[in-house]
């Protein structure tokens, strides 16, 4: 039964498919000091699939579980960097099936470091070489998008939780009915950075994103402690533009960072001070604060950045 | 500090803050019998916040704080529906403050049930009026975006599972070098379906969104029951075609499906057979097939479906 | 390397190990209208396992991916009620292997309903047969034990989401310097109940579990229903007295009952009454009321307890 | 309405209430470099509570409400430890109340780090003063529990992801009908320790809770990378040795660690090897091992660890 017969009206629009999280963690182990890189890889596949839509005809569907495949596969020679993997798993797709014009590949990355221990004949400088504790809260990840012969490359980190335990003020904010915040020149200012660059396309395909990464994420955290912050937007921006400022690579940086209140605790009914020293933390509703830092005059590429939070 | 003494280069994109998941829950208790609306809102504001992100000058920040205020106070006069609650935040917020051109109302809605009961002196109808047990596993979701005079409505419902235990099948696909999987004409189709749909703006004051969204919910079930479905595509398509056949206030509609593997247990080790009778229900990796279904020749509104998954 | 050799004086404790969390669906479609069990079955032995904590070695090791695959072979047969089936594997273990003296079997089971659809070809009294929508938000479980020849088997349920929007006051409490409560006669009550039940050793193997769990779960949501309530700790006992009243075969019932808090918003700053129609649903901080009802003169089992909520 | 009146054969049995998860954070800022201490604190009593089930008299119900101000309260003193916070609440609530006869009390600390920097004003020895990073992945945790004049402490680590790329093995284990899995002599072993151990009494008020925190921690992790594994119980047992050999505090530990599977990938189909190399890491089932390594000769404290994992 094909679409004409059906409908003229009812059309497919944008649509990928594939598989997600893929669950893969690469052993390098040529030197006895072993590396591991633990891995959540989502592949997706956009080009002419309107058969699989209309009729069922499953004739150019490349199998979610062949993506899969693919994807240990390529592990097998190694992943480098999660985007350097992306970009090999866009390159194979689009070039082994005519019908593939693009795609959307996701790679998250978990961090380990090896467990330090001074006393074991597998241990080197302190650490053990084959033995590993899950390391800090964030996770690192990238989308990596093809279009045609168009390459996006959208880098960044999720769950990087900072606190400042003073350094932090919020005054000056408009007054309305519904207005009852109190103004205060120091609070505990706590927030769960999410932050996605896009770099630049020219020459990505020779960076050192592993380099980039961390020099990054330490622009981050060191930027977000020396501000002191008349705003959790203030906060945003600077880190922003110190990102930008040091990494000519990086095109645009987003931002997604929840205000996670600490609420001075009022003790006056106890009969006790409190100043500045016991907060409460709480859970909902939080802050958002969102926003975009870029350079001046630069055009935007919303191709690249419509999926990259989800598809719907 | 200007921005113009720190950098001509580095500016602000685009941006919007609020506060998120703000629980408000509203009894209606006028009568007898009580009805909950059970709410998590997210309220975020578009405009002119530059000074905000370069200064940490907050003249033009209306606290997130005030925003939870106003949903809370908003709510005494009844929600009506999750669309309509935000249609209202929207015109207050836009219209209050010259500064704010738009933004981003986000109301997702929990269902409640009346607990069935034959005996108390509190019931009607085999149902009780004043003591609820939580419904189904969905979410009932709404984000309504402004952008001057623009209203985007895009409506939805998130994590309905669903799962057809024979009438699916999966063949017909390509094989290549990593192609591994066997072709099936009888296999599980689970999924758990997130559906978002943009209203058409004309008129879009006047609906009845309740009555809406039962009625596509229940669209979405029937035909993902009915369609014996060679590919999840396949049924995704006639689910989207059949809410726009019958809802003409639908322009579009998105879809987020996970394929949720059900592997048949291979217990010929065992001496046993398995015709379709014992699966293996597996977490990670998932199918994930994602397509928009649309009236042909009907333009496209990406600033309706931006951030609707999210900022970043 | 014996224990002996290493130390007098550091020796094994209570023990248990075997595979948890497999998912296990079990399709029953010898007619028409098909039947969905959708289980999480955990399975640990206990019994003689010294050498393998001790030395590493592995003879009485049955591996846990044996339990898993038994698991997925007694399905075949049917699974009954979750009760029945883990007191299968009870039997199978310890019976076939010496040195296994006893165990834990927890089963979850997750509801499923069939999609109403009026339609189909595939559909009897509004119902499509072999279509399913998952149900509501409660999780049935049971862990049964065996102790050598005794058994113990404890069921209940999770999750279980109710709201009262009236019927609920709290005063006449204690108050001490650090009180601030104000004392409320009309408030919500919510709570997301937790309730396990053992079941009298004797007869066990012989009760219709479907028949009773359907049945206490009516008790217990009828009970939270109409009881007026001054406290959550009366709410509970009425709940957990209905059902022992009630139900003979139940020795006794423990319940862990979140007070999930819902503020009544101060509006006056706004303007604006709130007499009990607007409330912040609260995450964390929690009320949290836990108590047993039993039979009086009955002797407690602290083996059955001992290990239902976990190891440690 | 007494509860003779109602019936002489359902009584109330153990119980406890409080407050969940009171998120209490405290700085200390009396010098220049900043400290936080991050908690999740949980109060609950046990004593006289029978009016308040049988007929909701709340006379002798100290509000939860109340249990949490006194958190906050005491928090002001400072914590010290997250047991010598909870030995305070213990003493405070048992002393305070006549009917109150003891209580559990529990407390998990999250961690966090000093940003590393080296060009702020407000930063010494590398380290920013104020401006923090979260820590690790793993929750310390202290259950204290009184019993009229006795006192339980139970104190731990949740959630500590370690893994061992090779020197891990598994084979000799028994084979019946059901037993499938393929001997090995080197596999990844991958686990998220819960150790939960318990003090000996005596003494218990004048231990540094702090210092052998850490020294469990770093014993626990050392033990794990040095043991070369036939089982995860061989590990298990030696990390509990380990422990029971350097602290004489300690009478006793319990362990439940996941197994959590990473399956070799098989790519002969694609041609290629896979020496140990790339791996699937599976979500469930997984396999669950759980013991307790104690002294020989010393008394069980059942009373100690009954609700040490939760109530039911």
């Amino acid at each position: 039964m094909s679409q004409s017969s059906q409908s003229q009206e009812i059309v497919l629009g944008d649509n990928q498919y594939g598989k997600a999280e893929v669950r893969a963690v690469k052993i390098d182990r040529d030197r006895d000091r072993h590396s591991i890189t633990d891995l959540s890889v989502s592949s997706q596949l956009r080009g002419s699939f309107e058969e699989a839509h209309y009729d069922g005809d499953n004739g150019k569907v490349v199998a979610t579980d062949t993506q899969k495949n693919t994807v240990f596969a390529f592990a097998r020679d190694g992943v480098g960097s999660p985007e350097a993997f992306a970009l090999r798993l866009a390159e194979h797709f689009t070039s082994s099936f005519d019908w593939v014009s693009g795609g959307r590949w996701e790679v998250k990355q978990y961090s380990w470091g090896h467990i330090p221990t001074s006393k074991s004949d597998n241990a080197a400088d302190g650490e053990h070489n084959h033995a590993f504790v899950k390391g800090g809260t964030e996770t690192r990840t990238t989308v990596v998008q093809q279009d045609g012969d168009e390459l996006f490359v959208v880098s960044g980190l999720e769950d990087l939780s900072v606190l400042k335990s003073t350094g932090s003020e919020f005054h000056g904010f408009p007054r309305d009915r519904y207005t009852t915040l109190v103004e205060t020149d120091d609070r505990i200012l706590a927030t769960k950075v999410t932050a996605k660059w896009r770099y630049e396309a020219a020459g990505v395909g020779s960076l050192d994103f592993n380099e980039i990464y961390a020099d990054v994420r330490r622009i981050l955290l060191e930027t977000f402690a020396d501000v002191h912050s008349l705003a959790l937007q203030q906060s945003l921006y600077e880190m922003g533009k110190a990102v930008l400022e040091s990494r000519p690579e990086v095109a645009e940086i987003k931002f997604s960072m929840p205000n996670l209140h600490h609420f001075l605790v009022d003790m006056q009914a106890f009969g006790l001070d409190n100043p500045n020293e016991v907060f409460y933390a709480a859970d909902r509703p939080y802050g958002l604060i969102e926003a975009e830092v870029k350079r001046s005059g630069a055009s935007s590429e919303p191709r690249a950045w419509a999926t990259v939070a989800g598809f719907c």
